[in-house]
């Protein structure tokens, strides 16, 4: 079995990665227009967690894919996700002027960049899934249906509809959980389902088993996002805590209480474990990722 | 050869055809999150002219692909086109708030709805031709990266970030026609592409020759465009003119007058129809679209 420190080279080396592949797959700072591209790169390679491509890397490694086949996917993922903190932080969303400690985009450069920016993130997304490379195109066409369905109005947009709607209301737990599922669960989802098409896994038990494990830490991950938000330091999460509170957003927290929001975050991480019992060890990166997912600090 | 009866109901078919394919495509305005959806609706089947759809169908029936295979092709740029006017109607980008004499989407939702709803069809566009439907999966893949690659910093969103650049500059004529030739001019390129795409024409001289033509009509539709905005009438364009002249826009008419601007459009309309000298009468409808793109009034 490995070790905490074999997944910590793991996620090191996936995290070069991806970053190498995407300052490639990007248009240089030079290539015109100069200034979109330059936001481009700003807001996708000024680090971040990289959740979403470790993800891709993990369960590619349990299925056996070639690390070769899950670079565009995992880059793909990333790009979907880069350009929603880019919109998300405009001043007619979460209007947030910071982003990882730095600067968000429009910050940096103008709304008007930032819109762009982000909408050519967007294309960008699909088009490295879309260009020609080794993979099979049934398993590429099914990659970018998997990611245009988690990533649009019935996924991740439709959950940031439902959120800004949610500003000042009473949410359920349920109805706080289907944002989630929408807002951040569907492309956490899409890029385990990502890494199992690269090894030709589209369907079946062990895709059932593994979009299972998906659900359940990226519900997860947002318990203890609100956890965070409510205890965290400004200085180790790189934004203001409390923000989500100061604003009457609905939380975890809000409507469980801090030590219920952290025995469900638990639960979820315990959950996402079990649906992974019957893997052998090539599992545990993806293990480990469900521990990281409750236990970190930002 | 096709009377221009012919080609009018062809290109009334081609729009109720398009229309009723968007509306099943799109989710249904009580399909929650319902006040994006709505905004989604507003912004697609609100009328226009379905020039880029019109030109996958005419460009497939040279071609004869069967009308079923280009129902989507034909909605997914349109949807690229209906994301990219709600944006760039944005009050960070051009501040409009008529579109076809109707409010524009954030005027009539709010600015992050329409933030959202851009985002939402912009995915929804990849989605409809990355979903399962009976053309060939190599063959919808190309159509992926095509229109990818047409929508994105090198195509579209590129041309308007220069756009964005060079309001209250002078702009040479050949940087105002590179400015084009990204912000509309890739679009229509890639609408007759997928339509060659449809029919399996994915190269060779047939497709040099037809992107030829959409080159040549794209660059004519600015020019038109130009034209109209000097000498329009607020009442048929749905918005105000002189607006891109107050705005201190460079445009063709201010760069070359309005005389030479009209001899421009007359001469790129005769080259898109020289492009098409060798195919038969088919080719019919695209010819009759090139006339009407210098000789329309709105």
């Amino acid at each position: 079995m490995p070790s905490d420190a074999d997944f910590a080279q793991f996620a090191e080396d996936a995290r070069q990665r991806v970053e190498g592949v995407l300052g490639q797959l990007l248009p240089p700072s030079d290539c015109l227009p100069a200034r979109l591209h330059q936001a481009m790169r700003y807001s996708t390679l000024g680090g971040g967690k990289r959740l979403r491509p470790l993800l891709v890397y993990a369960t590619g490694h349990v299925l056996e894919a070639a690390p070769a086949l899950l670079d565009r996917p995992a880059c793909a993922v990333e790009l979907i996700h880069a350009y929603s903190l880019v919109h998300d932080d405009l001043p007619a969303m979460d209007d947030d002027d910071l982003r990882r400690g730095q600067p968000t985009c429009h910050k940096q450069y103008d709304e008007a960049t930032a819109i762009l920016a982000g909408d050519a993130l967007q294309a960008l997304a699909f088009q490295v899934l879309a260009d020609d490379w080794e993979l099979d195109a049934a398993l590429r066409l099914r990659m970018v249906a998997a990611l245009a369905l988690a990533a649009g109005s019935r996924g991740m947009v439709g959950g940031q509809a439902i959120d800004l709607a949610a500003v000042g209301h009473t949410l359920s737990l349920p109805a706080l959980e289907s944002m989630h599922i929408h807002k951040t669960g569907m492309l956490i989802r899409a890029s385990v389902q990502l890494g199992a098409l690269a090894a030709g896994v589209a369907a079946g038990e062990v895709h059932e088993r593994l979009l299972h494990y998906a659900d359940n830490i990226g519900l997860a991950f947002q318990v203890q996002d609100d956890i965070l938000d409510e205890e965290g330091e400004t200085a180790v999460m790189g934004k203001q805590n409390g923000a989500d509170r100061a604003r009457n957003k609905p939380s975890y927290v809000s409507l469980l209480g801090l030590a219920e929001a952290k025995a469900l975050a638990r639960r979820l991480c315990d959950d996402a474990l079990a649906a992974l019992a019957d893997f052998d060890g090539r599992a545990d990166h993806l293990r480990a990722l469900a521990h990281l997912i409750v236990e970190r600090r930002q």
